[in-house]
């Protein structure tokens, strides 16, 4: 099976390709080839045992994207997306890469369809924010997509168009509508959301973090392993039973930042938990507001699709994951 | 005010061309200039007293959108797209005329208001095709977009522009999702929903019609006068109080097959109800499976939007505006 990751010098990317790498296989099918591209060159996972194909390209440029689907991987995984903050600050540049670079990479598997019979599997990282407040108390899988920011409306128009090429049998697609992943590993950005993984990984090596936002902010939350686990099953699934709703609000753990700060305690102990430093921040706590509290994710549990249970998970993953299982500054 | 009507050459277009001319108006502001615009050059309204500009031209092409909205026209209708079925048959067309279309026009407003400042209001026509079984008994407003066409694709990812564009400020938009409309006038085509109209239209002038599914079979309708009547309001609404969620759907009458025959049995008679040959055919049974049988449009009945209540005027309505009043063969 050949796999292509388009996006794969992200967090998310880089994680999928080292996974794929270790596991050697999707399901029962061998891995034979892999090409990661981004529009920086990605790295070459460590554990790889093959070729790996690393390729610098941009999304937004047609004829790349159509030399990319040349290749006729078995497996495309389309990551590649310019993050919701930097969506909202250029209008141009969000749609180009969110949107048109979707619109070019199923439009090469379309064409390449048309030369000689091809349809691969294609499996789309899209977010909980194509949905937009008001919400319901826990936001059920039939809720309308009608997002609040450039990315998300980017986002769900892919979700639209991934649905309609796949009911049109041009590729097999899935829409995987990640949670906020927390703990998100690197330095603290400045994301609207950083905070909710600041406030947990910062202290954890013994660091000051800001919390902008009142203890009683509930989110939607899942690991960074889980939502690696949510591309690697979304790749071997059945997808003849998931009919023609084909984007799914992937599980997780609904939690409010009180529970975050309970759950740092009982991992890390009250040394930790002073190191966070309450700052309301008011533009911070209005943005907060219109973000989903929970969902059902009732057909994703259905098909097999799994998160953490329990905040302490979160945090003690990140521990594994990414500081050796060592806790402290 | 200056109004553009884009798809004017249209049954629906070309009535809102006639209500705007025999008005004069929207709401309190005079109507001072009419574009109207088509893929043919549409017919002047036989009531304008002003000048009419009549234009022939494709909304696939960006440079002719430009130089249309390089007239700056206070309101823009956008009514232009392809059918159902034409956009299911051609693919390429469909997403050319029906998506590139919209966002041209779109686009084309947002780049003449960085030229210099404007913002429009945009009504753009969708459609409950954005909809796809299965349904709740009643759909609520916040069902989501899960069409099972390509037409219906592109009207949501239009919707999701649309709303996107007005939160950023570029336009003030409104997205109208129709009924299906019925009494549809002209000549029985082979849109699979056709028969709907069929059975009334061809019957009141003594015709036969072909009924293809069972008269247990629910949809939701609207006459092409509400059809306009949803367009006028829209036009003059004060679009502060409508909030982020730009699209609505439409108030309408949820009928059964059975129910429009008996309409028609009390305002033609028997003898037209006899007109009606059933000849059930599978394949339009299967289609008219997935289509929507009733909305609640909460929001759009607050907002002031009405449509009929009993099929009886539904039919009356065609009969007055179609056939000068008088049925029979």
């Amino acid at each position: 099976m050949k796999v292509l990751i388009a996006g794969a010098a992200g967090m998310l990317g880089r994680k999928l390709a080292e996974r794929l790498s270790s596991a050697g296989r999707i399901g029962n099918r061998e891995l034979t080839g892999l090409t990661l591209a981004d529009v920086v060159a990605p790295q070459r996972p460590p554990d790889h045992a093959g070729d790996v194909e690393l390729l610098a390209l941009d999304v937004s440029n047609a004829d790349d994207v159509g030399r990319l689907i040349a290749r006729r991987p078995d497996l495309v995984y389309h990551l590649a997306a310019i993050v919701s903050g930097e969506a909202e600050a250029d209008f141009d540049k969000g749609y180009r890469i969110n949107l048109d670079g979707t619109r070019h990479l199923f439009e090469a598997i379309r064409r390449e369809g048309l030369r000689e019979p091809y349809k691969p599997r294609v499996v789309f990282t899209s977010s909980i924010a194509v949905f937009g407040a008001p919400f319901p108390e826990v936001i059920p899988d039939e809720f309308g997509t009608m997002p609040l920011t450039s990315y998300g409306t980017q986002k769900a128009v892919s979700e639209l168009l991934l649905a309609d090429y796949t009911r049109r049998g041009i590729f097999d697609g899935i829409g995987i509508r990640l949670p906020t992943i927390c703990v998100r590993p690197g330095k603290p950005n400045k994301a609207a959301s950083g905070f909710f993984s600041n406030i947990l990984r910062e202290p954890l090596v013994g660091l000051e973090a800001v919390l902008p936002v009142s203890p009683d902010v509930r989110h939607w939350f899942a690991s960074p392993r889980s939502a690696v686990d949510f591309l690697m099953h979304a790749a071997a699934l059945d997808l003849a039973q998931v009919g023609p709703r084909r984007n799914l609000s992937m599980p997780g753990l609904s939690a409010t930042v009180g529970e975050e700060i309970e759950a740092l305690r009982r991992v890390a102990g009250e040394r930790a938990v002073k190191l966070i430093r309450h700052e309301p921040d008011e533009a911070i706590m209005r943005m907060v507001a219109g973000w989903p509290p929970r969902f059902d994710a009732e057909r994703a549990r259905a098909l097999g699709f799994a998160a953490e249970a329990r905040f302490d998970d979160i945090i003690r993953i990140h521990v594994d994951d990414e500081l050796g299982g060592r806790i402290g500054g």
